[in-house]
C-alpha cells in the first residue's frame, strides 16, 4: 500500500477500497503519507467525491485513531447536539442545561470559533472562572451532577480528524461534503453519545450556502451516525440572518441567559425548543416538555449548576466592550434583509473572532442588533451597535456591513424565512 | 494575495489570472506557499484543467523563477529536440551530434531516467570519463566547437519547475497534462533553443496511452512554444513496442553508434533521419541531407568530438554486464506483439533504471531483442536476451515480462504500426 496509488485511485473517480482507507488514515496519523500526499487526496476527495460506504469507512478510521468515551455508567440516556456554525448561533448555551433539566445527559464537546462563526467555548470562556478543559474524569463528574457539561474535545478523540482539519484549513479543502461530514460525526460517536440531533445551517452566515447541499450533508452524517449506532436526526435551519440579537461572546450569554429567564429573542427560543424536542425524543426521555421548563426555572437551575461546576460564577458581572458605535437607518421603511456573513464578519472583525487558531479574543467585542427582517425602521434610528476595545476596528467592521442590510419602502409585502427548513431523520 | 484564494478559484474551475499565476509560482519558489498547498492546487489543475493562456502564463512565471540562457553569441541557428520519454528511445545520442554534421548548433539539456523509461545522461554515463554536469561557460564551449553538446541541466534554470516537479512525483499529480506541458517548455524556453521539435511518444511504453491525450499535449507545447518565440513543432510517434533493439544504457550506445556509422535498426534510423529534418526545416538551415550525414562518416565525426569534449572516450570499450539470460519464443508463428511497457520495466528492474532518485544505475544491464513485431519466430529460438551485473534479479524482470508479447500462427496477417503518427506544426 502506498499513499500515490491512494490518490490516484480517487483521482480516477475510483472507489477506495476499506484497506485503502484504513491504511491512508492510520499512516497520515503516524505521519507516513506526508502532509503534501493528503492534501492532493483530500483536493480529489473535494472534487470527485466519496459514497456512504467509503465516507462510512473513513468515518470509523479517524474514530479507530485514538479513544472512544464511554457514558453507559451514567443513570440517564445522553443525547447530543452539533451546529455546523451560524452567526449569533449561541443555542448550546440555553439548550444543554434545557436538555438536561427535561431528564437526559449532555455530554457536549465543543469547539472554538475560525473566521466568521463563534464558537461555544470562546462564549462561555467570558464567565468569569470558568474552564473549558477538563479530564476526561472531570467531565463525567460534572455530566452525573449537573446532567450537562459542555467542554473542549481532548487530544486523545479522534487525533486524525485534528490533523486533516489543520490540513484542509490551509489547502483550500474545506467544504468536501464527505470530509465535512466524517469529522463532526467521528467526533460525536468516538464522544459516545446515544443520540444525536445535527444542526445543518443553510444561508449567507453559513459553510453550507444552498438548500440542496445542506440537505446532501445531512442525509450523509444522518446515515454515519445510524450506522454506527447513534440514534441521529437533522434539522436544517436558516442562517441568512443572525440568530437573535446578538453577535460576540459575552454579548450572547447574556442572551442565553435571558432565554433561560423564560425571555429572550422569539426566534433563539423557537430553535432551542425544537432542538430540545429533537434531543429528548432522539434519546427516548418523554418526560417535561421544554418550553414548560424554560418557564419554571429548572432550565436556569440547571445552568447555573453546570456554569459552577466547571469554576464559573453564574452571577459575576460579564465583561463589556470599552468603546460602542451605533449604526444608523439610512432611510425608513421596512428593514428586509439584514445579512448574516456581513454581520458575522463585522462581529469577528470587531474582536469577538480570530484570524489563527492562536488568537485571543475580545470577550466584550461584537455586534448588538436593533432591528430584525420584517421590522419596520426610521432613518436614523440605531439599527446596530458595535462592541470593541479596539475602536481603530470601527471603520474594518463598517467596511464589512457595507450593502449589508435592505430598507424597502413601508407596506413592501415581506415573507419571513421560516427558521426549520426541513427536517431528516 | 493569499494561497487559499488561488487553490479554491481554480478548485471551483475559475480560471487563474495573471497575477494569481505569477504570485504562486514565484511565492512557491520562495517557500512562502508550502509543499501541501502546492500538491492541492496541482490536483485542483490535473481535475479542473488550465486553458492556454493560464499554461502559458505559468510556464513564463517558471521560466522567470530562474535564469535564462542565451545562444546568440554562436555563428549557427539553435534547433533542439524533447522526447516525453519511452523505451530503446536512444534517438537523441546519434540525433544530437548528425544535426550538428548539417549545419545547426544543437544545445541538449537532458534528463535522468526515472520509472521504466530511460534517461539520456545515464546512456551516455556508460562511456568511459563522459561528464554530464558542465558549467555555462563550459556548455557553450563544447556547442561552439563541436556544434552539439548534451548535458545536464543547472541548478539555476527553472527552479520552479524543479520543486514542482518532485512535488507532482509523490502526490499522484504527475499527469496533468498542463503541468507536464508548462515543465518540458518552461526549461526549453529557458535554455534559450531557437527552435525546438517534440517527440511526442504515444502508446503502452508512453505517459500518454492514446493518441488524442498527445495530441492535446502536442497541441499545447506547440502553442507555448510558437507564443515565447521558438519555433516549436511536434511529432507524435508510437510507443507500442521498444525503439531499436536495445533498452539499456551501453546497450543502447552501442546501438546509437551503430547508426551512426550508416547501420542499425531500421526504426531507429527512420526516426532519427525524420527529426533531424524537421529540427534542421525549423531552424532554417537547408544544407546536407541526414540522411547523407549518416553514410558519409560526418555525424559519426561530429559525435566523437562531441564525447570527447565531455571527457569521454569514444574508442573506450562500453561496460558490459556480468550475467545473461535468455528468454526463448514459446510458439512457432508471427511476433505480433512485443509490449514497450514491459520491456521498459524488464530493462528498469534488471537495474538499467532506478527506483529513486539517488539510486545509482548499472551501466550494462538491460534488455537485448532478437525479434520484432512483425518477424516470423520458431519456438524455442531466443526473443530476448536479459543482461545485469545482479542476477538475483532476472527472476523479477521475468514477472514483468509474462504477457509482454504474442505469437499468432504462421501467415496472420500482420499490419506494423508506422512509426510516426502524426505532425503537429
Amino acid at each position: 500500500m502506498d499513499a500515490i496509488s491512494v490518490i490516484r485511485a480517487k483521482r480516477d473517480k475510483n472507489e477506495l477500497t476499506d484497506a485503502q482507507i484504513d491504511w491512508v488514515i492510520d499512516a497520515y496519523t503516524r505521519g507516513e503519507v506526508a502532509d503534501e500526499q493528503m492534501s492532493a487526496l483530500a483536493m480529489a476527495i473535494l472534487l470527485n467525491g466519496m459514497n456512504l460506504r467509503e465516507i462510512s469507512r473513513w468515518t470509523e478510521a479517524m474514530i479507530r485513531s485514538g479513544e472512544r468515551m464511554d457514558f453507559s455508567s451514567l443513570p440517564l440516556p445522553t443525547t447530543d447536539k452539533h451546529s455546523t456554525g451560524g452567526v449569533g448561533d449561541k443555542i448550546t448555551l440555553p439548550l444543554a442545561p434545557l436538555v438536561a433539566a427535561c431528564g437526559a445527559a449532555v455530554p457536549q464537546l465543543s469547539g472554538r470559533g475560525l473566521g466568521h462563526t463563534g464558537g461555544t467555548l470562546d462564549k462561555l470562556e467570558s464567565i468569569p472562572g470558568w474552564r473549558a478543559l477538563l479530564s476526561n474524569e472531570e467531565m463525567l463528574a460534572v455530566l452525573r451532577d449537573t446532567g450537562a457539561v459542555i467542554c473542549a474535545a481532548g487530544d486523545g478523540l479522534a487525533p486524525a480528524d485534528k490533523k486533516l482539519y489543520a490540513l484542509r484549513d490551509v489547502t483550500g479543502t474545506v467544504e468536501a461534503i464527505p470530509l465535512i461530514a466524517s469529522s463532526i460525526m467521528s467526533k460525536k460517536i468516538a464522544e459516545g453519545t446515544g443520540a444525536l440531533v445535527l444542526d445543518v445551517k443553510v444561508g449567507t452566515g453559513a459553510f453550507m450556502k444552498n438548500l440542496a447541499d445542506a440537505q446532501e450533508l445531512a442525509r450523509t452524517m444522518v446515515g454515519l451516525g445510524k450506522a454506527a449506532g447513534v440514534n441521529t436526526v437533522a434539522l436544517l435551519t436558516d442562517m441568512s440572518t443572525p440568530l437573535g440579537l446578538t453577535a460576540g461572546n459575552a454579548l450572547e450569554v447574556r442572551e442565553s441567559v435571558e432565554v433561560l429567564a423564560g425571555g429572550g429573542p422569539a426566534d433563539v427560543v423557537e430553535l432551542t425548543v425544537a432542538l430540545a424536542r429533537e434531543m429528548l425524543a432522539a434519546a427516548g426521555v418523554h418526560g417535561k416538555d421544554p418550553a414548560d421548563a424554560l418557564k419554571d426555572g429548572s432550565a436556569m437551575d440547571h445552568w447555573r449548576r453546570m456554569i459552577a461546576a466547571q469554576g464559573g460564577d453564574p452571577d459575576a458581572e460579564l465583561p463589556v466592550a470599552r468603546e460602542r458605535q451605533v449604526v444608523t437607518a439610512d432611510a425608513s421603511g421596512v428593514l428586509t434583509s439584514l445579512d448574516a456573513y456581513a454581520v458575522g464578519v463585522a462581529a469577528w472583525r470587531l474582536g469577538a473572532g480570530r484570524a489563527r487558531k492562536e488568537d485571543p479574543v475580545q470577550a466584550g467585542a461584537g455586534v448588538e442588533i436593533h432591528a430584525k427582517p420584517g421590522d419596520k425602521v426610521t432613518a436614523g434610528q440605531p439599527l446596530l451597535t458595535l462592541h470593541t476595545d479596539t475602536p481603530e476596528r470601527f471603520e474594518y467592521a463598517l467596511e464589512a456591513l457595507a450593502g449589508g442590510w435592505a430598507v424597502a419602502e413601508e407596506g413592501t409585502p415581506f415573507t419571513p424565512t421560516p427558521i426549520i427548513l426541513d427536517r431528516i431523520g
